[in-house]
């Protein structure tokens, strides 16, 4: 068994502590797509304490707050899924009316081409860091 | 501008409290699916205060435990989405691995035709009422 969240940090580092890190994501048309992943490995919220779990989200909703303040986005998208890797991952995506998939999920076909954009600006990582940090 | 959420129930009624409500949804192949509606019109998690915040993942997670519990599921998938409805809302939905969709997304091309099972059983809307009546 190799969890590919174990063994590898998910994506461009932004932020990490003890428990969790963020990192952004590669994907064409959704700039500033963040995960949130528990270092741990656990595949539901609910087989972490209430303690970590009111812990994580408080990091989820920090990077929700941070990008809708960074990008303006029509709206933030928020999913645990993991049926493919069940290693504990927040996916913060903002959403954009003219993005690939919009108004649908990112999962489903696609409605339009991407943009050009893509992945996490650099400005946007530090400035996320930042307000991580405070945290 | 008129909202579904703030006009409807949003599915079949199973418990609610003065913030939120929690609801069946029929879904073919989807047995147990819920969503955690907040009932006042609100688009982002971070519209709401903290405490608010707070209050409405703990019945995410406990619409979780239960389902857990009473369904055990291979994976249970959360998801705030909202870009049709931008009226705050969780999706709480165990996965199986013979669903309809898995392992991807419930938004994805299925991968297989539905089991006839879905909505909300019966006992198993009782349940969740008498669980989260406990909160």
């Amino acid at each position: 068994m190799t969890c590919e969240l174990c063994n590898t940090e998910g994506g461009a580092p932004i932020w990490r502590n003890e428990e969790c890190r963020v990192v952004g994501i590669e994907e064409p048309g959704y700039p500033g797509f963040c995960r949130v992943i528990w270092n741990a490995h656990a595949a539901e919220m609910t087989d972490l304490a209430e303690a970590e779990r009111a812990r994580l989200m408080r990091v989820v909703f920090t990077v929700e707050a941070a990008l809708r303040e960074l990008l303006q986005p029509d709206k933030i998208n928020l999913a645990s899924l993991g049926n493919v890797v069940p290693h504990l991952h927040w996916h913060v995506i903002p959403r954009f009316r003219d993005d690939p998939h919009f108004p649908s999920p990112i999962w489903a076909t696609p409605a339009r081409a991407p943009a050009p954009a893509g992945g996490t600006r650099p400005d946007i990582a530090l400035a996320l860091a930042a307000r991580l940090s405070r945290l």
